[in-house]
């Protein structure tokens, strides 16, 4: 998505070789009109499948996952870090290594906004290890539903979440993928 | 705004005489075109306001806050509850109590995000007692930004939050205020 990868060129920032920062615009400040086209591109590139259901991780996942569900005319579904006091009754459940905070923990959903008549694409904003998305795709197995496929804003393409992800058969679509942040340099694919 | 109401009505879940459940389109599963309207109204609410940012806490705020800042074409920022991994230099801090978790945490955003030339827009699903709404001022007063008021989903007006609010002189906009939730019945002011 050229728009896209202009806005990461102009206004990304590089922290040694391996983070990239776009917290001015996907993750901690958010561009709405950007996040709007972004929705139109995931709606564009699934729209044959039939999705009934956009599933997501909060927090930084949930924008680009609300441009998704607005243009798919679908309902959005945030995973939670925390089980809410709140939450009531069953839950799916699945398991997210973080690396960048070595730690563990458990995402879920509340049972009854999921089930095997769903037809569910999952997005998110990032992609490294795919600890994210398996975590949501073990959520999508638990509860029966099919999975479509996943919608990426930007995908680390030197770690190995992506391919570990198309090696299962699973369809993914990244927006951007960088091969490269070498040398002080974001190359895309 | 009618449309809300009517779909609390007919979706909220009431525990007890305290606790509505609004999770099947608002704060769990989220109604993305319910979303596009919340938005329009709070634009039109404020739009004389000249809002330069639209600033609220995650994870819930930002569906919201995103609607809200495509239909004011400004950026949205969302307060985190830790401080990233990724987050370096300067940030404007605020604590919160929650009540429900019986803790109190900071919130925090870069300070590259907000400056005193900026006037801010505060919104949030849910005013209780108005201590996330309180720290998202904090933030705003740290960066010596301007407060153009706090724009709230629902408000639970039998809690203390938006009277605090409203006596320090505080714009408060809510597009439903719940009366009581007493008798197993949502009453509206």
């Amino acid at each position: 998505m050229k728009l896209l990868k202009e806005k990461i060129k102009e206004d990304g920032k590089l922290i040694g070789s391996n983070i990239l920062k776009v917290d001015s615009f996907l993750n901690h400040q958010i561009d709405p009109k950007l996040m709007a086209e972004i929705g139109k591109e995931f709606a564009q590139r699934f729209h044959k499948e039939e999705i009934t259901k956009v599933l997501t991780i909060e927090a930084s996942g949930i924008a680009v996952a609300l441009m998704v569900g607005l243009e798919l005319d679908v309902p959005v579904l945030f995973a939670k870090k925390k089980k809410a006091s709140t939450m009531d009754g069953r839950v799916y459940t699945g398991k997210v290594e973080s690396f960048t905070k070595n730690q563990v923990y458990d995402i879920s959903v509340a049972a009854k906004y999921l089930n095997e008549d769903d037809k569910v694409l999952i997005i998110d904003d990032f992609l490294a290890m795919g600890q994210a998305s398996q975590g949501l795709i073990e959520i999508v197995e638990d509860a029966q539903a099919k999975l479509a496929g996943v919608g990426i804003v930007i995908e680390k393409g030197f770690q190995p979440g992506g391919k570990q992800l198309r090696k299962q058969g699973v369809r993914v679509e990244s927006l951007a993928i960088i091969e490269s942040l070498e040398d002080n340099q974001i190359s895309f694919a």
